[in-house]
């Protein structure tokens, strides 16, 4: 019998044919960073984008915060990876998020690797991070990109938005600075992670770790990179951000290239082929220890928890807006979550709207083609623009 | 910041103070066993155990199918890794399967690890099979199980049982041997592995492969074994064998020893510390190659693709009575698929009752206290072998 096992790359990113991540558009924060843990960052850099003018009264900044495998470039192309932008939909010139309208600007979160300090940078004495960074929280994620926003001279959003992990910093904002906050869209989101998500992102974790090439966290400095863990991760991941019914639609248990199966443990099924693609893939523009830090930290999420267990006094007397979306068929973080986010809005005299998609299409709906989804957040932000007073 | 990775063992099984698979109770199959691949395997041996008397008609024996990870100890312990029997509220004296009116078998599968042939057994020549084992099916399972119970001489089976994997090897003897079972029970199972089954057990396989100590699947010649990558495996398919509300109730976000999370990777929810335990322990028992090969079997199962893409034609004129169990919060094998296989056999004019278990415990509840299921499968089993004319 043949067995073909997938050829994985080893050893550092191939660099030379790409710019370098000291290309990217980046800001230094003025002071040192202090995190959740008790330790603090110096020279944290942050790696950001924009697009659209900053008004004359800077009124009308849009933050755009990422999922976990996200970056800092929604609206164009990331010319790191070539990717193009991952809510090309939402946000553009005449798009929902109107960047003839909005100065939208994203930021890649503290502890990713595309430009941001985590544990792929270096510290200040230039050996690489590695698992010596610290660990890090959504709340850090946030202070950090504070103090960035702070640094723009910008002294109040108009509007923070984000969908997955995005929408747990865009709660964390509301309830840091909610006097910096005009409105919030929590995307796709939860106030906290159940058992099941950490038992998933656990299981990528454990994958990476397993994975000789992890070097107890220290790949970078010893030449190598596990490829092969981080993939395992991904696609574990990766499955339940599609619903079982879009599974079947899109794959049933069609086969590969090939008439029959190959009695073998080749890619016979379509399914088992994206698979591999998608763990392949993301090892070209992903961090195996970013992966660690940011699960972490979406793990350690749980609002209600740091706020006495009570997940309405997190957002006592808040002036923000609200609006939430969630997918019907997200079962990473499905509708219910958005729902007990939007009692507990009520139940703090918070204005707050919860619109429920209906879609087949899973977790990863939000950065899809969701037309319902598209035209609510146009109508959502068009309306608190106008009671800003921004200039339609 | 401290990182503490579990310590995985590498190296052959620690056998010394367990006794061998060889003491184990076993029969050599006397013809070659010709598989779906096209290959055929020689001097096959089943590892089996056996309970209850059989009566001198022969027409008492209940065979049981056993699951992915499952073996030949339904109803007893299991002398070579000390766990218990795996259905032992099911199978006894005085049980639902009562013992004192049948005589119950039970084999390890084709693939298995447990004594019977398989990827860890050797050849003929004893050289270890490794992934030189050729891929084997659900069909070729049973075509095992055929050629075992005709060798005891036993020339009907009064019922087949199993759950999960188990289900479908009952489905596929009915569909074998409409002659040589009166009646057939396929628990919380599915007559074709839908595009998320074979995506998580494709991680499995995946994560096995990556690790390094597989060694292209010859890691028994080599004196290694993929210990870490099969752990890997265990954990991401543990989590679907469990409902997300179950995970809530048993583990939600509490700490594992530990009064806040510690900033770390180290096992802060019990949830983490449950999956590693469940990834650790069952390496001791269970062989990597067998975990591909029999999820590869898994699978391949479509018995209506099998029948012309019709499933009702697989069991056209069945004399075999029906008795299908499915568990309302089952997200492996949701009821629907009970209800498809159920739909197939009414179309087929063949007798079935089809039973959904209203529980919070997902798919495992078919391992677990369930009086309702227990109570349905005592009536239907007492009502078929008054049929059958089975002394009570």
């Amino acid at each position: 019998m043949d067995i073909r096992h997938e050829a994985h790359r080893t050893g550092p990113m191939p660099d030379a044919t790409r710019p370098s991540l000291d290309a990217l558009r980046k800001l230094t924060l003025p002071a040192p960073l202090a995190l959740d843990c008790g330790e603090s960052l110096e020279e944290v850099e942050i790696a950001y984008e924009t697009w659209g003018e900053l008004n004359a009264d800077r009124t009308n900044a849009v933050l755009v915060c990422h999922a976990l495998t996200g970056d800092q470039y929604p609206a164009g192309p990331n010319p790191l990876t070539g990717r193009g932008a991952w809510w090309p939909r939402l946000i553009g010139p005449g798009k929902p998020v109107d960047t003839r309208r909005f100065h939208v600007i994203a930021t890649n979160v503290l502890g990713g690797c595309m430009g941001t300090t985590g544990p792929a940078s270096s510290r200040p004495d230039g050996r690489p991070w590695g698992t010596d960074f610290p660990v890090i929280t959504i709340a850090d994620m946030v202070r950090a990109q504070r103090a960035f926003v702070d640094a723009l001279g910008i002294d109040s959003l108009f509007c923070v938005l984000g969908g997955s992990m995005g929408g747990m910093q865009v709660m964390e904002w509301a309830v840091q600075a909610p006097e910096k906050v005009f409105c919030a869209l929590p995307i796709a989101s939860t106030a906290r992670h159940s058992a099941q998500n950490i038992a998933f992102y656990e299981v990528g974790r454990q994958a990476i770790m397993a994975d000789p090439d992890w070097c107890e966290g220290h790949y970078i400095a010893r030449g190598r990179r596990p490829d092969r863990g981080l993939a395992v991760a991904r696609m574990a991941a990766h499955i339940t951000y599609v619903s079982e019914s879009a599974l079947k639609r899109k794959f049933d248990r069609d086969l590969q290239d090939r008439a029959a199966t190959s009695f073998s443990f080749d890619a016979d099924f379509q399914i088992e082929s994206y698979l591999r693609h998608q763990g392949r893939s993301f090892v070209d523009r992903f961090d195996a220890n970013s992966y660690l830090y940011v699960t972490r930290a979406m793990d350690y999420f749980d609002l209600g928890a740091a706020h006495g267990g009570r997940l309405a006094n997190a957002f006592a007397g808040s002036p923000v807006r609200f609006c939430l979306f969630s997918f019907s068929s997200d079962w990473h973080y499905p509708p219910a979550e958005a729902m007990e986010l939007t009692r507990a809005l009520v139940a703090a005299g918070v204005d707050v709207s919860h619109i429920e998609i209906e879609t087949d299409k899973g977790h990863d709906a939000f950065l899809l083609e969701e037309p319902g989804f598209e035209a609510a957040v146009a109508g959502f932000l068009d309306a608190s623009a106008r009671q800003r007073g921004l200039a339609g």
